[in-house]
């Protein structure tokens, strides 16, 4: 008899466990989640077997899956650092370094803890928009700390099972990286549509928003509270990356008062040939799947 | 016999002189393009009927359409003002006032002159990405000046045939608008893949690009030198958009330096509420139809 316990069941600890599930990998799938509303739909659509209000229940789990927004990943690692357990720790949490922290707590246990990231976010959130498929093809970062090789063994296999290709890195890296491609553009876009949301005019841009703000808009429709943690916990890399752009940016606006065409061009065009590069890689990614 | 020239054969021009070939709303479809590669390709696939080098061609026209990026539409202008036609002239351009300005020199021909901004871009450009149902329900927003009612008429008519919802509104308004909903999106997303281009990690920013930051790339890969007219042409409804958008930004980052977190929740729920209302009217917008 094999266990899963996932807590938190939202789009990515939801889609998690529908795998799980689908693919027969345990005996056993239990769900946690502190809305009882989401752990009814959970139960009642074949995410998860079993919904649980106790923790108590990762005593026997062999793997344990903490996919609810940081902050409160941090508050479940407190508590399991209680719990008599054997079983495999994970989670899911866009940074990592924080988290690695906090998973010191649990002493003996730390050993087993995989701290992990699966590049799998959308929009859309919450148990509603579930999908199995959704790890796909898609990038899970590890970033093994004092972990054990046998646990981060166990953990990559599983992700592979879902579908996920899987790449280790340093937590600092890792937390580097995605304060630039990920956590700067969605403060962006959230101070971009708040700001025009206060503007005087805001009915007229909504009714006139044109391609370049509907994407912001997009990106800006993320789960709120989940952006919140993140920002505050990847705070000095995110202000690292937000001071580069603002440098940058500014240089672009002396360019734009200064009318200076070869500089706003040569900007452009970096871009543009930044975003090929990029489509390339996307390219040889997809035909090496 | 009914003649309609059409300046400029890219992405708009292209698909206008393609969609009015398909309509046989004219007798003869004239294009004129400096890249010779550019007219035999839409001589050969039938965009148009006769490629011409000759503005000549614009005495016996009905309708003379100059969609070029903005600093040749003034030039165009400037080389009608010497040609003596009849036609009713109208243009593309995605910045309205300095248009304007540049077409009085049209003297006589001023009242003819019908200012237009078809609300179609993409990120692909050029004449490969031709597409005669480019304008089907997409919006275009007229905005006369001295222009004749009649003109107005025959070029709201036009675009009715072409599929698009046209809509009058003033120069002033049109280019804040659009400074806010258009150019400052374009501008900070050439911004930041730039940027993001010439940092030291920028392979593995690229290799790790997640959700964010791939709608980011896909703004920054519209064309450079359009972009670049837009921005000088609309430089101080752009500025002023972007100079609302950095204090805005300078908010949510003193909120995150002193960890605020009521002030960063509250940025993103706005957020989140205007992108909600914005689904709406998009949703009200495509059942209208």
């Amino acid at each position: 008899m094999s266990s899963l316990v996932v807590i938190g069941l939202g789009l990515i600890g939801g889609s998690i466990a529908k795998k799980c599930r689908e693919l027969q990998i345990f005996t056993q799938v239990i769900g946690i989640d502190n809305n009882p509303e989401t752990g009814k739909f959970a139960l009642q659509n074949g995410v998860i077997d079993v919904l649980s209000d106790d923790l108590q229940v990762c005593q026997n789990a062999d793997l344990i899956i903490l996919a609810t927004p940081i902050f409160a990943i941090k508050r479940f690692l407190m508590q399991l650092k209680d719990i008599n357990t054997k079983a495999i720790i994970s989670d899911v949490g866009s940074v990592k370094q924080p988290i690695i922290e906090s998973a010191k707590v649990l002493g003996d246990k730390f050993a087993n803890f995989v701290p992990a990231h699966p590049i799998a976010g959308s929009e859309k959130s919450g148990i509603y928009a579930v999908n199995s498929d959704l790890f796909v093809n898609h990038q899970v970062i590890l970033t093994p700390d004092d972990t054990e090789v046998r646990a981060v063994g166990i953990i990559s296999e599983f992700w592979k099972k879902l579908g996920a290709k899987v790449e280790w890195m340093s937590a600092q890296q890792h937390d580097e990286i995605f304060a630039a491609t990920s956590h700067l553009p969605h403060l962006l876009a959230f101070a971009l549509v708040d700001s025009l949301a206060n503007n005087d005019s805001s009915l007229d841009i909504f009714n006139h928003a044109a391609g370049g703000f509907r994407d912001f808009t997009r990106i800006a429709a993320s789960d709120a509270q989940m952006w919140h943690d993140i920002f505050l916990d990847n705070k000095q890399s995110l202000l690292a990356a937000l001071e580069m752009f603002t440098a940058d940016l500014s240089r672009l606006k002396e360019a734009l008062i200064a009318e200076d065409s070869n500089f706003l061009l040569s900007c452009m065009t970096n871009a543009q040939t930044a975003r090929n590069h990029f489509a390339q890689i996307l390219q040889a990614r997809n035909k090496s799947e």
